[in-house]
């Protein structure tokens, strides 16, 4: 019946840097969201060197400088984008500035790798789409709840080495803790933040195309609300959408801001991958009701259900991927295709939801 | 952080038989799904008298004596429908035939316990409405995914409770295992089982309206499929449907036939209900990866989280109050309602079902 000892499927070796100190440099500008750490810990796990950091407000310079005490301080975005030795400049601005802070980084020749959503608008999109034709260079998408979450990893490999046949269905949920009182004013504004399904979908669609393999989804429905949180009216506190992708698989999921306060961590956050021979489960950051620690994978096939317990045997591959696309102008890590579809469906999801409250 | 005890939370004291020998009298009609299995073991464990059984396959009469020796084999439907004394009748007919079998019940002043689909078509969900308001009599349907489950009556329980706050989304995951040779032909004929969305997706919409409270939901999409048993053209071997309910809440439900043999069980059926202060996860059939058997409920909300172990702990109290029902007409069980509301919405569903595969 079920074991745990992985049966015959493994995760592949933990990935090492790709180059040497100082043969790719990054830069940090905008620091408006604090996936900026993830996205800098990443790169440098990959061996990148991170030389620069810019924003307008001093207190998270200094904040970002006690991470990483090594970067240097610009003295304006012109200053980073003006150093010929940085390669890729990473940012989490507000999200309705991300495109034109990519369009200004890949047009100074440089590729640019920003936090999710990568940008708000249908209008923004073709505008970064038209700059990376125009430029050459890459608009690459912190997509973190796939490719900075060890189970999602390995449910890739699983899939490509066929531990559950074809893939039918992908199911996502994406509950997050508000925390209102950490957010600053810009979170709350539908302009600045794009809509749940935006924001925090976009993640959701990336994985639903992912792992079906999918080049397109269509949006067959979509849901906004604001339940429960009418001191912010424009709040999304609630998202779904139901997809039918280009392989002819449904995709479904939810993202919402309810997570209770009892809850271990920010967010039960969950991946279900129905396949022809068998199903995946991922519990992300957590394992409810016990004190196991995050990255559980389950897996069910013709074989047994397999537990894959995964913190620190998986590591984040993409990293050393795009580094190594970036210098080899390949598209490993990423198809820029990709990043820009599934942000593209996940503003198509806003744009047409149901508004249920408001 | 996470704990056992159950917090301030616990199962309401199992339900005991409501009536004395003889006081209840129940025939079972029409075996074709073995449910009528665990529909009479429900009647018989709330104190019901099994007193005839009819079906045309003598096999299938044996076998049902096996497990109720009392009970008495009528010569004909007729039989067991001009017995004054028998106050309910219970059926498993091939789906499309249930029905008829409920107007020929009620007709005969006698209440009907169908098993889900209670039938398959809007007609016939026109014909089983008048009749019940002609007659007076019930049209009662084992939806048994929610009735005969001990997570799922303790999940409303829970939300009855205030334990999650208002519920805003409910979330449900049927999968089945095929096992192919043991079907019958009807099985796979669709005008006869109704389309996976009728048969298994009934008991999700039925989850849905009940947990949040709803009296009717819109199918906002839906999809089936063949992907994988061309042998079985008609069979739906997927279905999904997302629906927005009439409290303003959303469910989504995704029914297959793809169990792989590895599992443990049947299906690895769950249900994720969603609140403004809080989420229930029901793991109902087994706890994946673990040898921990059935019936896992877990409570996250303001307090904790909680791992409840249900097995035995909550028993079926929908018998015991479906037989007081129809002793004093009143509707503490279901409401007749809400279980035709249920199948018209997967009918719905059924119909409008965009075909990812024919």
């Amino acid at each position: 019946m079920s074991t745990s000892d992985g049966g015959t499927y493994a995760p592949a070796p933990l990935p090492a840097p790709v180059v040497e100190p100082g043969e790719f440099v990054v830069a940090a500008v905008g620091l408006d969201h604090g996936h900026i750490y993830g996205m800098c810990e990443g790169l440098l796990g990959a061996g990148a060197t991170l030389r620069w950091v810019h924003d307008g407000d001093p207190e998270k310079v200094a904040r970002f400088r006690d991470r990483f005490p090594d970067v240097r301080v610009a003295r304006s975005e012109a200053e980073v984008l003006d150093d010929p030795e940085v390669h890729l400049v990473a940012g989490a601005a507000v999200t309705s500035e991300r495109c034109a802070l990519g369009v200004r980084v890949m047009e100074a020749g440089k590729d640019y790798f920003t936090d999710k959503a990568p940008l708000t608008t249908l209008e923004q999109l073709a505008t970064a789409r038209a700059a990376v034709a125009r430029t050459g260079r890459k608009y690459a998408v912190y997509y973190s709840e796939r490719v900075h979450v060890e189970t999602a990893v390995f449910a890739g490999q699983l899939i490509e080495q066929g531990a559950i046949g074809r893939v039918l269905q992908v199911v996502g949920f994406g509950p997050h803790r508000l925390n209102a009182p950490s957010r600053p004013a810009w979170f709350f504004e539908k302009e600045k933040y794009g809509g749940i399904l935006t924001d925090i979908g976009s993640h959701n669609v990336d994985q639903v195309l992912h792992y079906t393999g999918a080049t397109d989804a269509e949006v067959v429905s979509s849901q906004i609300a604001n339940y429960a949180h009418p001191e912010h009216p424009e709040l999304d506190d609630f998202g779904d959408a139901n997809l039918v992708t280009s392989t002819g698989a449904t995709g479904y999921f939810r993202c919402d801001w309810f997570t209770p306060d009892g809850l271990q961590t920010w967010g039960d956050g969950r991946t279900f991958i129905l396949g022809t021979d068998g199903f995946i489960e991922q519990r992300k950051y957590m394992n409810l009701g016990t004190d196991d620690g995050p990255a559980h994978l389950f897996l069910a096939n013709g074989d047994q259900e397999t537990h894959f317990r995964l913190h620190g045997e998986v590591g984040y591959p993409y990293f050393g991927q795009l580094v190594l696309d970036c210098l080899r102008r390949t598209e490993e890590a990423m198809t820029q295709e990709h990043a820009f579809t599934a942000i593209e469906v996940a503003l198509r999801a806003q744009a047409t939801a149901r508004d249920l409250t408001r």
